[in-house]
């Protein structure tokens, strides 16, 4: 599990810096009609026929972002894309192309690299969007990657931050922390393998939340869902960086506040029992957790009935005048402040 | 020259990581009609009204493409700007937008990152494109930046790097070779200031070559004048990586070969006197020297009574059959191939 013993190694100096793209890209197929000229040249070529581009960018920093001991390459290009569509499904948009970039030292074989492309290329078909280009860099230490996701969205269904207003209800979709409790073991399990080489993980019981963690899926379905059920969310976000961060960006983006109720905020059973396990609570990790590219949006309180019971949805607040401010409303019904995580992943430079 | 003084000092984590952002792009405007959205949701949104999008993306790593020794950060943000419009340029195109992330450590104070973005918003005000994402994250070491270039086309205008043709003729904008030499005196200078701190640098004789390296310009300009004298270019790019590698990327894409004269290769003095004081041979820095953003293409011999002693292109060869091989023609009438520099800046991690 913690180390990918790579049969063959190459090294990258072997391909050359051209040869190496050239070598990661050379199955890449295009199949979508607005990519019109994919990797290879200066820039990626595209035409959408009129509907508004939705473009976002992200950066997965080794160290930061994700930690190849437990990380496999394959499910790390797997996670590097969905992380960006996310972005773009949480615009109520299609997904059409991405861009990745990977800077990487001496250290990576170029097997390595074929793993990680692997996976961007598996999440590429799965998702239905084209890789349109793909730059290769030398970096002084470690693996880092930045993805940009283009999509397209017609105007009126474009689902800003911004559009939330008084009443309106907050819903979340699937459920939420898995992802971060799945680290939590990882990280445990690092430390035991740390102290003995030879001890064997048992980690069945964690399969969901690792899964979250290790291969996260982006909620491609829910814009197609939304539409089905004729709602259009009068505003919308990705959970990121966990439930309260996104909640602030909804509220100080629309000019508005928000009831959360705790006993409303979905889980898994395995968050509840894990948390346990580690003694944390629950509600905290759902709020602070992250990574679990879930969508969080708001609708009008009109559109209640259309969602009422939706298995994939559940409805957890709703918004408030702005001078109401952000309360979390807890099981013993006390409302809390929400406040913002800060910037938790700033380490010391060494 | 050799360091930045800040009078105050405010550190990354008084702002925290949303702070930061909503701080450095407090002050940026959308000025295009094309941008419909810029920073501050989970994706940009652009409408292009039925042309072709162009998107182009590349990495800054600190230790690899840039040396803060010498590069104030205004100019970094100002470069990393150019040399992602340089890339839209290449294809013939209008750049529009430009996204950037950065990731930083703590060593940065939240001045150093204004410094940046003031330098990011000189080279969009003065090419007239918009900042419409701006993404930060915590890096373990370094300053590490990514750029996004996003810019429109006519279909017909395009110009990409396959089109090239036997006997079409090979012409370069500017003079080459003055970036990497402006690099190896402050890489000197670097040396003597280390030795000793209170020496005073002269580098009055190589301002030229210095800006060509610390405040580079992408030709923003080429496409209009080419637009004017009516000629389309058959292949084009655009020199980041060194001459020869730019016009093995042309033959490759065109599968065609090349025969580039030695004695058209455009130099600037202050570089053919710098070589003689390094020591260095002009025509190799000028084919492996890299940086200087200047736009290489071809054209159809027919369109040479068009280009014929504009100052601001030379021609310096032709294409031949892809069987002839890339050459270089000496001033002694020799026959050299040229080959690619390969991955020279891989170093070996530490």
């Amino acid at each position: 599990m913690f180390e990918n013993s790579q049969e063959s190694r190459t090294n990258l100096s072997e391909l050359g810096e051209f040869g190496l793209i050239d070598h990661l890209t050379k199955d890449i197929k295009i199949k979508l009609p607005s990519t019109i000229k994919g990797v290879g040249d200066d820039a990626a070529v595209m035409n959408y026929e009129g509907k508004e581009t939705l473009v976002s960018t992200d950066f997965l920093i080794e160290g930061v972002h994700f930690d190849l001991a437990y990380m496999p390459l394959k499910h790390l290009g797997y996670k590097a894309v969905i992380v960006n569509l996310s972005d773009i499904y949480a615009m109520n948009g299609t997904a059409t192309q991405v861009i990745i970039s990977i800077a990487v030292s001496n250290r990576f074989p170029v097997e390595a690299l074929e793993e990680f492309y692997a996976g961007v290329q598996l999440a590429a078909k799965i998702y239905n969007v084209d890789v349109v280009g793909g730059d290769t860099t030398s970096s002084t230490s470690g693996f880092i990657i930045s993805v940009t996701a283009l999509g397209i969205a017609e105007k009126e269904k474009i689902a800003y931050r911004s559009g939330g207003k008084p009443n309106d209800l907050l819903v979340v979709t699937g459920d939420l922390g898995a992802a971060y409790m799945g680290l939590q073991v990882l990280e445990r399990e690092k430390e035991v393998f740390k102290a003995n080489p030879n001890a064997q993980p048992d980690l069945d019981q964690y399969t969901y939340l690792i899964e979250r963690q290790l291969k996260p899926e982006a909620r491609k379905d829910i814009s197609e869902m939304l539409r089905q059920l004729d709602i259009q969310p009068t505003s919308m976000i990705d959970i990121s960086d966990g439930l309260s961060s996104e909640i602030i960006h909804l509220c100080k983006s629309s000019k508005t506040g928000m009831n959360l109720f705790e006993e409303k905020i979905p889980l898994d059973p395995a968050v509840i029992s894990v948390c346990e396990e580690f003694d944390i609570d629950s509600t905290t990790i759902a709020l602070s957790g992250g990574e679990d590219y879930e969508l969080l949006f708001t609708i009008p309180q009109s559109d209640f009935d259309k969602i009422k019971g939706n298995p994939n949805m559940s409805i957890i607040g709703h918004m408030t005048e702005e001078s109401e401010g952000i309360h979390l409303i807890t099981r013993a019904n006390q409302k809390l402040p929400i406040i913002a995580r800060g910037w938790n992943s700033l380490k010391e430079e060494d």
